[in-house]
């Protein structure tokens, strides 16, 4: 056996490693006083009882899919083996990532309390860095095992099935579950009680906290888990055909690259400089180190360095619409400030002004997207050999991956480090402790904006690898535009995004309905709690929102699944092409209209509070809170619940190939 | 030649007699008062200066394309000549209309002063009924007689083209024109002077007014010439490939029936009932007429009834989509109520609700467009025989749009009893004057909104059939959704109807912004004007309105002729097809989105108006006013906008098809 094969899995188990490595290093940093160690534990167990909660409705999920996946002709138990595999491994990922942030913001508040800044950013950081190696950890570890073990690709699709379900309740059930306590929080504790934000006083503030950690680190973890794995498999399926053994062989080693570049990277993130300036030298070193080598290893196992343009372009194009996410969301450029100055005409034009740019930013990366897959494809040699050209594409996908660890890492910094901020205000520690966690906290919304363009851009080129591979894998010489059943795909798969966006917004308006009459109950009814004589009933709050998450979530969840299997059977596995592309479409612009759009509206109210436009209080604040609140549901629920959906659909009529043919109907 | 063939253009020349007569019957009403003259004047006079404004602009632009169509290789003289026509025809059709309008509008009021309900109605659909005979009258006249000099239909595409380059000035800039002198009148005059709508004191009064007429009577005809000449061209197009010369005479012929029909529905819509009613009657029995007629029709010339179902299955679509369309945006209805409902929590749950609302209604009428597809291709023999399969889908379009006469009548009725309303208002008419003027009025709502929702899925048809034609035209035997330049076109053609969006609405936000400068600048600089002892300077208005119009829409209607031809020369006819399909699948989704949530938050606010949640002057009211002035440019210019430009990237396309190959990029 090759031995690029046999490193496969273990440079997985070696991110595993390193990651207890840094789990151990938090646990050892002291969690602060009494009072800050009782609100971490009231953190860490709405966050366990939301995963709990999440596991047994997933249990009916997985069961039920693994019986399909069992008897339906041309599967079996192998995929459905697989299936339960990457089921697992997303669960793993992402229980551990929560357990680890959940112990590191307490950590993160009480080192910047003892030890100042340096210490603070590095236990952050270190939480953020668990979660994204057992992420691309446990992904490489999965996906190369298997392999050795089928040597078949569409087996091994079944792992990537597994990982778009738990996606699917981790992204979709957590994005609903932390805009609901948001929402619920803000719109009771700051507007009607007039309560500072994260004041323990505020019911419904444990169950904000839980839902940074369920929905920024867990759900984006698996999130990401998905993308990766799913490039990888794109890779492996295209590469056997394009390459032979080495094609998939070259995609693995490619990943475990990555994950060592990453790995060394880590050790560029040190607190003795600026957060943000040490955080951008980590990922640079892993990007450059990763390319350094893909160029060698392109040559050596592939014979030839076009493949690796293939995985520069990835990369290259990923760091772009991180760039351009940046321009359009941060107050230091045009397109914020904008919106700051049209607050002061009130909050019509703030709305009219956010929606534009969240539109307009569609452009740039939409154009990225459409080079960068021109040039992975005809410089990979698509113009002679269709198969070596679509390798490429996947290549570009696995290449703007490949650093997820690190990508991943510094994304989970954010909620840690946010966390750390509210336990360093409910627990009352002093304005210095206030200041650094603030400090760190402001990084982090740039690092959630940038990493939020970056896991688009990723599903982006996951979804369209796995859509060239389900074209290879059905077997269909075309998906021709001009037959009306195509076209009649690409109609409905083009709405579909469009329908999952409303029904997420939906959930959470109706999530946060229930939280805030929750919270004005507790104030009613329970004497003494606005005076912080009596403590709330943080566990109501907590359960509402977990309730909620899962329960709206069930019918989005079913649609992504049922309307493709059925429009394969109904109109045939080409008319299914056309409704993924037409997803794929629309699924990315909406993607990425709904999260620049969120993030423009919240910094241009962070921009107005800064003591632009009359500052805090003025009109054009007020102005500005109505558009950071419609940017909410925006940018952290069904903007990053679309990601899942483009990705899932495609997976789904993967495994599910064998049942399409020409269609029943016509 | 064929009997049929010589009538064409014959009931051409019949509806615009007809129109002729009903407009002399307008003239015949008193126009009233000297008051109400001179307010009408200033209308007349704002209208007359946007159009002569517009048609300089226009003059250059026909003039370039006219020699750019001459010298291309490929086009020639003729299809410049036809390209001339086209445009000709429809400024004429839009300055009748707006003529005749401006005329109706005064003497609805007067005749509402005078006689009542019945007469007032009866000017005021007869108004609307001179622009839609003109649109159908001019449109059959102008084809049906180029399809007899020159019997080609690549020719007579240029007639298409110069209809949708009058349609691009008229709906984009339009549309431009009425909302920011929409927005800037309400913004300063209601919530900052406090005075109410349709004040003479407002300075932005008369170009508010203006705006209703040049915005839903001109730029909505021009649309829906547009339309209505596009579906016929491509169904002679295709007609001919699939049945020769007698494919192309059904499809005029049905045009013919559907154009007298029309006339005779005309006689149906009577005074003496509800006006709702008495239009709705009107409609019915043009479509029951046509639908009949059809029948015998489809026998009689192409020996076969199945290109009548694919008539039938577009006409049925359109109704189907017209009733999605008022649940989805009429009072009467759960979703408005909802948002009315969300408007008690503020203007955030407001926005959120009405975003949400218009996004989950593009799934009934997506679906009904795809069944529509299916059904009138495969029904119209497209299993055994492709050509006859594309007829039938041009036919869809066609039979939706043959009783566009009544359809466009009923339309432009709405914005005329709108204008009374505003003149007797303005005119301080007795109170039971404005009783009847808002019952028309409030009809016209419902039938704006209707309208609407017929404009977007004719235009969806209209592209479709177009597309179709493309594909035969440029000799593609597919589009290949599997090629990497196909993938690319898509999301880059999806990718236009957001940025297209995003450049209209900012176009508003800028106009509106210029138009409150000056009407702040009028209160504060003329005296006496608030006490009505001064004259505001109306023409200044107009002139903002009217210059920002035209310099706004410059960019975005480049972008829309120019973006296809270069994708197509650089990446080829069938990348080309792929932009085609992506901006046509967005296009259509976003144009229901923006015109429905528009409608729902109008509505919402009316809902409240009428004492729902508080009534008038409540929290929720103001919420609700919130989105109302969110979804002005979301209804009536963005929205509206994207109709044209699915439609006139996909002609221009097909007129430059000579010069797309294989691409010279890859």
């Amino acid at each position: 056996m090759n031995y690029f094969l046999i490193l496969a899995p273990i440079i997985g188990i070696l991110a595993l490693a390193f990651a207890f490595i840094k789990a151990s290093s938090i646990d050892k940093v002291a969690p602060g006083n009494d009072r800050m160690i009782e609100i971490s534990n009231h953190i860490q167990d709405g966050a366990m009882a939301f995963l709990s909660r999440q596991y047994k409705s997933l249990g009916i999920f997985i069961v039920v899919l693994f019986a399909i996946l069992t008897f339906v002709p041309g599967l079996g138990l192998k995929t459905a083996i697989c299936f339960l595999l990457g089921a697992f491994f997303s669960i793993i990922a992402g229980y551990i990532g929560m357990r680890v942030a959940t112990k590191a913001n307490v950590r993160t508040a009480n080192a910047a309390m003892e030890s100042g800044m340096n210490k603070a950013l590095n236990v952050a950081f270190s939480g953020g860095v668990v979660m994204g190696m057992c992420v691309v950890g446990l992904g490489l570890l999965g996906v190369g095992q298997l392999y050795i073990i089928f040597k078949d690709p569409n087996i091994i699709t079944g792992f990537g099935l597994g990982a778009s379900s738990i996606a699917l309740f981790a992204r979709v059930g957590g994005g609903i579950y932390t805009k609901a306590a948001d929402v619920g929080a803000d719109l009771v504790g700051k507007v009607e009680a007039g309560i500072p934000e994260d004041d323990p006083r505020n019911p419904a503030v444990i169950a904000d906290n839980v839902g940074d950690n369920v929905g920024d680190v867990a759900g984006m973890g698996a999130d990401l888990f998905e993308s990766y794995v799913g490039a990888i498999i794109s890779a492996i399926t295209l590469g056997l055909a394009a390459y032979g053994e080495k094609g998939a062989i070259f995609a693995l080693a490619l990943a475990g690259v990555g994950i060592i570049a990453s790995i060394i990277g880590v050790y560029f993130v040190r607190g003795d400089k600026d957060p943000q300036k040490s955080l951008n030298t980590g990922t640079l070193v892993s990007s450059v180190l990763t390319i350094i080598v893909g160029y060698f290893l392109s040559n050596n196992i592939l014979g030839s360095n076009k493949p690796f343009i293939a995985i520069l372009s990835g990369l290259v194009v990923g760091l772009i619409i991180a760039k351009i996410t940046e321009y359009y969301t941060s107050g230091d450029y045009k397109p914020v400030q904008r919106i700051a100055a049209e607050s002061e005409t009130g909050a019509s034009t703030n709305i009219i002004g956010g929606l534009s740019v969240g539109m307009m930013s569609t452009a740039g990366p939409i154009v990225l997207i459409s080079i960068g897959i021109l040039v992975a494809y005809y410089v990979a040699g698509g113009s002679t050999n269709v198969a070596e050209g679509l390798y490429g594409i996947s290549l570009a996908a696995v290449g703007m991956l490949s650093t997820a660890g690190m990508t991943i890492a510094v994304d989970a910094y954010g909620p840690i480090a946010d966390n750390a901020g509210g336990i360093a205000e409910m627990c009352e520690l002093p304005e210095e402790v206030r200041e650094i966690t603030d400090k760190l906290d402001a990084v982090g919304n740039t690092t959630a904006a940038v990493g939020k363009g970056f896991a688009i851009g990723s599903a982006a080129l996951t979804a369209l690898a796995l859509f060239s591979s389900y074209t290879q894998v059905v077997g269909l010489t075309g998906i021709d535009l001009t037959k009306p059943t195509v076209i009649a795909g690409a109609f409905i798969g083009g709405m579909l995004p469009f329908l999952f966006a409303a029904m997420t917004m939906d959930a959470v308006g109706k999530a946060a309905f229930s939280m805030i009459e929750e919270v004005r109950r507790q104030f009613k009814e329970i004497p003494g709690i606005m005076e912080g004589k009596a403590t709330p009933e943080y566990g109501t709050c907590v359960d509402i929102s977990t309730k909620a998450a899962l329960q709206e979530m069930i019918i989005p969840g079913l649609l992504a699944v049922i309307v493709p299997v059925a429009v394969g059977i109904l109109l045939g596995a080409e008319a299914l092409g056309g409704l993924l592309a037409g997803a794929l479409v629309t699924g990315v612009l909406m993607a990425i209209f709904m999260s620049n759009a969120g993030g423009a509206w919240d910094n241009a109210k962070k921009y107005i509070e800064e003591g632009h436009h009359g500052g805090k209080g003025s009109e054009a604040h007020h102005a500005a809170v109505t558009g950071d609140t419609v940017g909410d549901p925006f940018k952290d629920t069904s903007g990053p619940s679309l990601n899942i959906l483009i990705k899932l659909m495609t997976i789904v009529s993967l495994v599910f190939a064998g049942l399409f043919g020409n269609g029943i109907l016509f």
